[in-house]
């Protein structure tokens, strides 16, 4: 990839429609603006990089044939909506991007009207879609409902629950299948290898071999089945594979198309607006594609940090993930009956090297956390002992599996839950601050939430090898301090002995607290388990006039929100300060600026320790 | 049905072993005795009966060919396992069905080695089939996995999650679906469709007229198909319509087969046993099979309470479903933008009478709450007014499209929580105790309460015409009584005036509550909104000595929680003193009994209330 001076075309796109006015090879040329714009922004702010490569022809050829002033495309996952923001009046700012303030990563209907539904979890395109349409139909109002879902999302099975109503309803959404052979890890499933199937029919060899220069002679399969054999459909469509399944669940299906040919997609698309029935185009598409480094690792620059343009080189690690990974892995060595599962974040938890290692002992299930957390309830009972890495938010997904398979019959499921606490860019969609609070309801769960990579590495051995229940670890995207550990995972670590005003901070936040009571007269407790809490600690912490708690998690129903209901329960006179995330959308921004709108920074939290120490909270 | 004095075969039925020693004859002799069992006991206990009646002959056939000491059965569900159980060993205690200490409603491990997974809520069963066999194959330990499934289930998305997995996998799972050509509403969706066409196949339009008598000379569709026609399956299976989706997902499937034929079962179950392949047996049952009330209105006798044998006239109605759904129904006539939702719960929910006068605005999602609370997002986003009336245990599973779909963008879902709190005898995975503790987390979420049916009513109405955010309304399973509403829907009435010691309850608690403080010196408040809170009210409260908080959910982190974390926020000396759920496996019995467990009953709530007027908590 070249760098260009000026985005000639790019800087001249207003509004789609000032894109409609450009002829056939501008529109190649706009192409290959947008992806030196997604390139040079990406590698500055980090961010969804070959997602957002692999649609750039895909989402010029949508605003060609559909009017988003009225049309409405929603987005799955969203991560690939930045060619859509660059082709919707919001290229200038688009330097912004992930950053406090600027343009969102995802979908934003708060950003611009051409933004139809918030997303940034996988597979709810569909339903949010079928929503839209059927308050069309209730309302009178005519217009296309787009939505844009890749074929990893189709291995979550809320978009088969939404796929099967739109079969049955003969609702006339249009599902544009950007089919780009992989999820976020390797795709897995027996949807998969349909689709894969697919790939490898007539047309799509045919297409490989050249098929775009093809097309123009032969228009699309899909146009020239349901042109001129629509009468022949039943019979005909077992000479054609790849449809059988989603005409089985009532879709008109078109593909394989080109995904990067502009013309080719404009065609289908323009011929599924006209048919008024549920129709699923399947695009195939390169993620990555126009960036070599991208094309080559589309996994690794899937999600991705600030980076190097010439060499694609990352410039972020997540260190706890490793050390998480490394320390399972070690285990595993130890230990044969020892598994883990993810639900297709292999890179992002760390555990590609314990799928190195150990792959007949490695579960990925695809974009599918409620199967995963079943799986672990059965592989438990079964009498082996699953460790599932997820992130805390898609965590949210298998809610009812952890209460009903998990905690309920009192299985040992481990769950190392990455990306705790607030996320940063990526904001409110994916902050896990909600964990703490449902999991301290649950029976049987155990909720540890280590401050340091020694600590996070003791959790794990305890919760592999001492206990024998559910037990969720918790730690936070980012590196965790090395720091020794002292003393048993289920005790408070006094740090500094008791004073009138105690401090007690949980996972990441010991450290900034640590900084910030060095030289105060304070006492501090790192509460590295969460539940079960500490009684003794507790008992003492009653004495003390304030106890002031740091989280990251919702705080109006977290663990300060706990340890306030423990004092007034056993009548203590003591004074709960509990600080975290209040239960409002916390935007975008970095970590650092969003600990400091929460109250979580150094600053604000000597603030809040120092108004105790004064009494002005008396 | 005809009462029989004894039941000769069944009361001989210690194990499994001792049912395979009986002749075909006596086998279907044997199922007569089972169904009669069925309709005795669950006419006095109440329980799931059709489901039951249905799977008589399949459950018989499944004990002949497994072995169930070792192979492992995993019901999806599990409200048909009742036949399971007489075959078992539970037969003579089958009397206690679903009450304290009893037989529960649905498997369990800590009841008999024969369960293999608790279940109660759908689509899990082949998720932890998978788990189980997975664990197997580690260990080295043959054994058959059986996933018996119903129509309706799959209908979740989890299922189709876990099919994906399998096929892709190629693990020797045996999946039987029981197809009843009904989930517990009628059937929705794309996939029912399917099943349709199955069942109008050739094989099965044959089996209509007779198809049991010629199974005998022509054996099983798909035995042939597999045994005789292997090479040439992939060309064969599309002249059998009925196999494409499931040999699409990797599975080979055979079906349909008559489900009330043990011979045909028994001989396609070995088959299957033989395979080491994935393989899906299609069975076509009648819900309801041999009581005729129950044939005939099966969704009646899906799950009842205590009827008449002899006319299977109900005893038991769910008043605040009705209520709810009537007042839903005379703002549908105001409002044209008002829709209902259901998944799959259009009777539970009191919906049915909805969908009969507004079947434009009424949508049944089939057991898929994923979808429906994301479909409600959409909707809202488009302009109407979404009511979603749903059970509180199954919310569950929608809890992150709550978060990320509705909350997160602030849209305006209402959401009927029916059977929120202690739901009596269908145990702990049906328990509505959580709701309270994770809504309180989500931004913009606010929660009613109500005590009375108009207060009920009132909420409703609320939520519809004045509020503009998402909004849940919980009420129990039962009836909430008649009492006249005063003040304000976010305020908490005050019922007695203020005391030192002060009670505040919610819900359905207020009742009792009012009954224990009747003749007591203290105050009474009715919190009927739980967020936000009566903030004057708090105010006043924090004045007091002792506060006890009254609710029916997990008490460790829900309303009373949050109550005594105002306390200690604000520096009040008030000593909170929450009674609600304890956190720990609450198991089957009646609320009532349920109630006195956890401190609930009056008894117990003025034992309580009477320790902090004298003080002894101090």
């Amino acid at each position: 990839m070249t760098e260009k001076s000026e985005l000639r075309l790019l800087k001249n796109i207003g509004s789609p429609e000032d894109m409609r006015k450009l002829s056939k090879e501008e529109l190649y040329e706009l192409a290959e603006e947008i992806r030196q714009q997604l390139v040079t922004t990406v590698s500055k702010t980090g961010g969804h990089l070959a997602s957002n490569l692999g649609v750039v022809e895909m989402t010029i050829a949508l605003h060609r044939v559909f009017d988003l002033d009225t049309d409405r495309l929603v987005f799955d996952v969203g991560h690939q909506s930045y060619v859509h923001k660059l082709l919707t009046g919001r290229a200038e700012r688009f330097d912004t991007l992930r950053q406090k303030g600027g343009i969102a990563g995802f979908p934003k209907t708060e950003e611009s009207p051409y933004d139809a539904f918030n997303t940034g979890h996988s597979s709810t395109s569909i339903s949010a879609a079928i929503g839209i349409m059927r308050a069309d139909a209730l309302k009178g109002v005519k217009r296309n409902v787009i939505a844009l879902i890749g074929d990893g999302a189709l291995t979550g099975g809320m978009a088969y629950e939404a796929l099967d109503d739109v079969g049955q309803q003969k609702l006339p959404l249009i599902v544009v299948l950007n089919d780009n052979e992989m999820s976020i890890s390797d795709n897995v499933g027996g949807l998969s290898r349909h689709l894969a199937k697919m790939r490898s029919a007539r047309g799509y060899r045919s297409f490989k071999r050249g098929f775009s220069k093809l097309l123009k002679h032969i228009p699309l399969i899909g146009k020239w089945l349901s042109d001129r054999f629509e009468g022949l459909k039943n019979r005909i469509k077992y000479f054609i594979l790849p449809n059988v399944l989603f005409e089985e669940l009532g879709f008109t299906y078109l593909g394989p198309i080109n995904g990067h040919d502009i013309e080719a997609l404009t065609e289908v698309f323009e011929h599924a607006k006209q048919m008024d029935k549920p129709v699923v185009i399947h695009a195939i598409t390169r993620k990555g594609k126009g960036y070599e480094p991208a094309e080559k690792n589309p996994e690794k620059f899937h999600g991705i940090g600030r980076f190097d343009i010439s060499t694609g080189e990352s410039k972020t690690t997540f260190g706890n993930s490793a050390v998480f990974s490394d320390e399972l892995c070690r285990l595993a060595e130890e230990d044969p009956d020892l598994v883990a599962i993810t639900a297709a974040m292999a890179s992002g938890t760390g555990l590609d090297s314990f799928k190195e290692r150990f792959p007949d002992r490695f579960f990925d299930v695809g974009i599918a956390e409620q199967h995963a957390v079943t799986m672990a309830a059965g592989m438990a009972i079964a009498g082996v002992k699953p460790v599932f890495c997820v992130y805390s938010s898609f965590l949210q997904r298998a809610f009812d599996q952890l209460v009903h398979d998990v905690c309920l019959q009192d299985l040992k499921v481990v769950f190392g839950i990455d990306r705790a606490g607030l996320v940063g860019a990526d904001g409110e969609t994916h902050h896990g601050i909600y964990d703490i609070s449902y999991l301290m309801t649950l029976p049987n769960m155990k909720i540890l939430s280590p401050s340091s990579k020694e600590e996070l590495r003791a959790c794990l051995d305890w919760a592999v090898k001492e206990n024998d229940s559910p037990c969720a670890i918790r730690y936070n995207r980012g590196v965790l301090p090395e720091r020794e550990m002292s003393g048993e995972i289920l005790s408070w670590e006094c740090i500094k002995p008791f004073r009138s005003v105690c401090v007690v901070a949980t996972g990441r936040m010991l450290d900034p607290v640590m900084n910030v009571c060095r030289d105060l007269n304070v006492g501090l407790y790192n509460a590295r388990c969460i539940r079960p809490m500490d009684e003794a600690a507790l008992e003492k912490l009653s004495h003390a006039h304030y106890v002031v708690t740091v989280e990251d998690g919702v705080v109006n129903d977290g663990f300060g929100a706990q340890i306030a209901a423990y004092m007034s329960r056993i009548g203590s006179g003591a004074r709960v300060v509990p600080v975290g995330v209040p239960n409002r959308v916390i935007e975008q921004g970095t970590v650092a600026e969003q600990d400091d709108e929460c109250g979580l920074s150094e600053e604000k939290l000597l603030e809040t320790i120092k108004g105790c120490m004064g009494g002005i909270y008396a």
